[in-house]
C-alpha cells in the first residue's frame, strides 16, 4: 500500500485539547488505519483558538514542508467552532466571512491535494450550537460545489448519548477523551475516509 | 496548576513516525502529565527527515502562532540524526555545521521561553551510532554553555534492552510502539522535565 502524509489542519478540536491521552480524533483514526496496515503519517496542524481566518493565513506553508515526493500527500481541514463563538458578546466572524475563508482554503487546497473537510461540532452551548449548526449546512453547501467531500460531524454528535455530555465534563466546548473516542468512531466509519485507507 | 502549551519541534522521531499507536514519546510524556492532573496542551511540530538547517528555517514562525498569552510557553527539541545520516554516502551535515544550526536554533529559542533539547537516539546501523553518540556529545557540550537543559537519549537508550531491537522491526532507524514508550519512559523520569510538570 502507498505511503500517505496527511496533514490534519485546523483549531483545538484538530489538536485534541483536553484529551488526556492526547490522541483526540486524529489520533485515534490514524491509528486504526496504521494498525490496518497502512503506512500513514499524520502531521497534526491544529491550533487552539484559531478562526478560518487565522488557518487560511498559515496552513498552505506549514502543509508545504510536510510533503513529500516519495509519498502521496493529503490533507484534511476541520474548523468553525471559533467562527461562530461569541467573545465579549460579539461573534467573532459572521457566517459571510467564515464561508469566504473556507472557500479560500478550500478550493486552494483541493486543486493541490485530494482534501476532505471535517464539519465543526456540537457542544453543550445551546445558542452556540444553533449557529454552529448554521454554519455547518452552509460549509456543506459550499463543500459540494467546490468537489470536497464534507463529514457532517454536528449531525453525526449532536443525537449521540456520549458526545455533548463528554463536552459537560470539560468546558461545555471541548470533549474529553471519551468525546474524541466517539468522534474518531464516527468519522471512522466515513465511507469517504475509508476510501483513502481501507 | 498553570496551563502550559508546549511545542515539541524536530524531526521523524517528534512526530512519532511507524508508532502505530500515533502518540510517540512526545504524546506519551503528554498524557502522563495530564494524568497527573496537568492542563499541558502539546503541539507537535516534528517533520519526517528534517535536519537541524531545515528546523532552524522553520520553527520560530510555527512555534510563535501557537502561544497564548494566557498560557504559559515552552518548547522542546529533538534532532540530529538526519545530520548524520548518509545520503548516497555522502553525510548530510557535517557536525560543524549541526552544531551552528543548533545554537542557532537553541540559543533564539532560550533568549524566547524556557527551552529543553532531548538528544538523538541510537538505531540498527553501528557505523551511523558512532556519528550520532559523537554529535550527541558535542550538543551536551553546547548546551551546557548555552544552559539549556539537555537529555541524553543516546545514552539512556543504547543499553536499553528494547530500544534498539525495537528500531530493527522497523527500518533500523525508528523505533516502534514499544521503542517509543521506552524513550518516553526514560525522558518521564528525567528530573528536569518533572520540574515542569511534577
Amino acid at each position: 500500500m502507498a505511503q500517505m502524509r496527511i496533514c490534519f489542519i485546523g483549531d483545538s478540536f484538530v489538536s485534541g485539547a483536553f484529551d488526556d491521552e492526547c490522541l483526540g480524533w486524529v489520533g485515534r483514526i490514524c491509528a486504526s488505519a496504521r494498525h490496518r496496515k497502512h503506512d500513514v503519517s499524520p502531521y497534526n496542524l491544529g491550533v487552539r483558538g484559531e478562526t478560518s481566518l487565522q488557518i487560511a493565513r498559515r496552513w498552505r506553508a506549514e502543509a508545504e514542508i510536510r510533503q513529500s515526493a516519495q509519498q502521496e500527500g493529503r490533507l484534511v481541514f476541520e474548523f468553525g467552532v471559533n467562527d461562530a463563538r461569541e467573545v465579549n458578546g460579539k461573534r467573532q466572524m459572521e457566517a459571510a466571512q467564515s464561508l469566504a475563508a473556507a472557500r479560500e482554503i478550500l478550493s486552494a487546497a483541493f486543486a493541490w491535494k485530494p482534501t476532505l473537510m471535517i464539519g465543526p461540532p456540537p457542544g453543550g452551548d445551546a445558542a452556540r450550537n444553533a449557529r454552529v449548526k448554521e454554519l455547518s449546512h452552509a460549509m456543506a453547501d459550499l463543500c459540494a460545489l467546490l468537489g470536497v467531500p464534507y463529514f457532517d460531524s454536528f449531525a453525526a454528535l449532536v443525537a449521540s448519548p456520549t458526545f455533548i455530555p463528554s463536552t459537560k465534563a470539560v468546558d461545555s466546548t471541548h470533549p474529553n477523551a471519551a468525546g474524541y473516542a466517539e468522534w474518531a468512531r464516527v468519522i471512522d466509519g466515513w465511507p469517504t475516509w475509508r476510501s483513502w485507507l481501507p
